[in-house]
């Protein structure tokens, strides 16, 4: 932990050589060791990586200890935490230009004094006087150290309309309860094992607490909108939570079906991922008492970016590289998800690209080879690109919509947003 | 479904005879037959029965083949629907004293036209624009028939303090969402195969659908509170959802638990019971715009009356007949569930009786005559008496708390309501 840390690297990457040096190696050969940890590790298509922070030893217990058992879990490094805190740092580890990985930090910077009061209003509703299992569970989850970015999206739509009140710091808190309840319902629809680097809940503890604490997040994230006083943040985030799980049904249903179309999977797109984002941002705006035009112009940007954001983590999951994308090319394809790539593909196919889908996708009947044809029939259908471009026109969406607001820096940071989402594609 | 009917019988009985006549058998016979099917098949404690109602043919679709298939669940009879509508009459085909089994006849009857518009409203908002599967589940549970005892309180609380708007209707149908959505993911947790005689939602496509279904009645449950316009019902209700969450984490965490306290079983009934019931009529009150006064004793009333009907429920396990209670005595016992006459039991426990409940509940080593044994202790320790005694107390907290309210037919009827719930104990 007192490693010598190479000075002139910047201080998030200072950091991570600090957690990752193994015993007995320099400096810079640990920064390297960090570096190929980081890589190994899942990012998501904001460059940040999926792993959890330090979280509270306490609160974790069981979580700590499965991660520390190198039966289950590898392990990142011999930290006290267990977890990779510094990894956790905007994704400069990535070796991304330190340009377009730049609008995170600005925005966190921009935003912090508002982050640190809805941090500290999540830890305390997150808690529970009568079931102690419900903060167990809760504090695992929130203080995985996730990217809160979807709280701040609705601080910066608050505070880019000019915002001086505190309604959108229990508005930000709303949302990312909802995010967090959304992510343990998940982890049990889909058996996830892992989120984040972490075991999931539902490992560590069983599916029913993963779904009743999900349930608890839920009222708890209604109970902060009531308090907001604002019957349209009502409207909107309930209009989105219930996107969300029609979204989610409709993913369900509609995997394993080779005729999904386009606008089925932009409709489950909405639900995974856009319809908070765009609730985050135009409920914002909202509390901000913005006008009319500046809300749909914001409610506009979160769906765009929402979308964008979706594409690219399904693009990735193609055109990445295992060590840049950090889980495996093909996840999808194996899980028979029909994303953005393959439904495109499909629409494209002759008459044994098509059985080939319908016995790999609509069958599931795969072998090893099967990935490398589906990649080769990617690339000959041209389906990569074209999605490449439709995440690059949602992003531009995205960019467009932010015109109707106030001319302020924050404008530019989520600008800037939108561009870095897509930038991982380049 | 021509059969010769009694005409002498009430008109429920007669439905449920054309319902229940096996081919060949005379109508007084097949009245016998309906009977005795409808004494095998569960009750709760409104003496109303658990099995569905016709529910709609179409959508059920898959439910209703799982039901006509022998090797699966046994058909109720021979009828188009496949399951006993008439069973879902108001009990009195249980043989029940006519006049306790009035109130809520006499609380259907005064509510009649709201009801239908509750109903037609619930309805319509359990569709999906995009996701087929999830009428198909809703439809399942929802018009399975339910005894619809939570939005008929709010819609007595409301008409009760003269309430002539809408409002009480768009939040008599988000209580039954919550509801509905609680039991889904209730069947999920306990991994429940029936629900109301029918297989449960998991069983007939998955606990995927059940947890996410449920997430989306929650959804619609939080937009129609939205629509009445009042805030103070989103407070009252996302509380109550925050109660409802937490009592069912609780418990699944004192499940087991021998050191559980009679404080922390009310806690739990308030959540799986008594905070929806306390919500439906304070809500009630407030679409009314009722005093406060009238509020707070509506919120007592739902609240006694819940505790009451889950002691109730609780105490049949262990003092019913199975022919009586439609469920097997002892289930509580077998899944080693703290209620309250083994709390009360466990509080007098001498050490013999405290080892037979550590081993039998604390660690599950139950054999087949260990039912016996608990009962016997049971009754050594007037532990039954004592829980009867309590269900009592409620059921009469119930009925003072009703004295702070508006001095209407209404009244009384909810007054007879708090003594017909445990008038099936005596």
């Amino acid at each position: 932990m007192d490693a010598i840390v190479p000075q002139d690297r910047p201080r998030h990457e200072q950091i991570a050589v600090r957690h990752h040096q193994p015993p007995g190696q320099d400096a810079e050969r640990s920064f390297k060791h960090a570096h190929v940890l980081v890589q190994r590790k899942g990012l998501d298509p904001l460059g940040r990586q999926k792993v959890g922070g330090a979280g509270d030893q306490q609160r974790i217990g069981g979580a700590q200890k499965l991660f520390h058992d190198p039966g289950k879990l590898r392990p990142c490094c011999e930290c006290v935490h267990g977890v990779a805190m510094a990894c956790d740092e905007r994704g400069s580890l990535m070796g991304m230009n330190e340009n377009v990985s730049k609008p995170l930090d600005r925005l966190s910077a921009e935003l912090a004094g508002d982050m640190e009061r809805v941090n500290a209003l999540i830890r305390s509703r997150m808690a529970s006087r009568h079931a102690p299992r419900i903060p167990e569970v809760t504090a695992h989850l929130v203080e995985a150290g996730g990217k809160r970015l979807r709280p701040m999206l609705v601080l910066a739509a608050s505070r880019l309309c000019g915002y001086e009140g505190e309604a959108h710091v229990l508005l930000a808190a709303a949302v990312e309860f909802i995010h967090t309840a959304t992510l343990l319902h998940d982890d049990v629809v889909d058996e996830s094992e892992q989120r984040r680097g972490r075991p999931t809940a539902n490992l560590l503890w069983d599916n029913k607490s993963s779904v009743l604490v999900g349930d608890y997040l839920f009222a708890r994230s209604f109970q902060l909108m009531a308090e907001t006083g604002s019957m349209e943040v009502m409207h909107i985030l309930s209009n989105a939570s219930a996107t969300i799980a029609e979204g989610e049904v409709l993913q369900l249903t509609a995997a394993q079906d080779i005729t999904t179309t386009e606008d089925t999977y932009i409709q489950i797109v909405r639900g995974k991922t856009a319809a908070l984002f765009s609730a985050a941002t135009e409920a914002g705006a909202v509390v901000a008492h913005a006008d009319k035009t500046v809300q749909q112009a914001l409610f506009g940007y979160g769906d765009a970016l929402g979308i964008a954001f979706q594409i690219v983590d399904d693009l990735l999951d193609y055109s990445g590289s295992s060590t840049t994308i950090g889980k495996n090319v093909g996840d999808d394809f194996r899980e028979r998800k029909l994303t953005l790539p393959v439904i495109k593909a499909i629409a494209r196919a002759d008459a044994t690209e098509r059985a080939f889908w319908e016995r790999t996708i609509g069958k599931g009947q795969q072998d090893e080879a099967d990935l490398t044809t589906a990649l080769e029939i990617l690339h000959r259908r041209e389906a990569l690109d074209a999605s490449r471009a439709d995440a690059i026109a949602w992003a531009e969406r995205a960019k467009t919509a932010l015109l109707a607001t106030p001319d302020q820096p924050l404008r530019q940071i989520l600008s800037d947003l939108a561009d870095f989402v897509v930038s991982r594609l380049s």
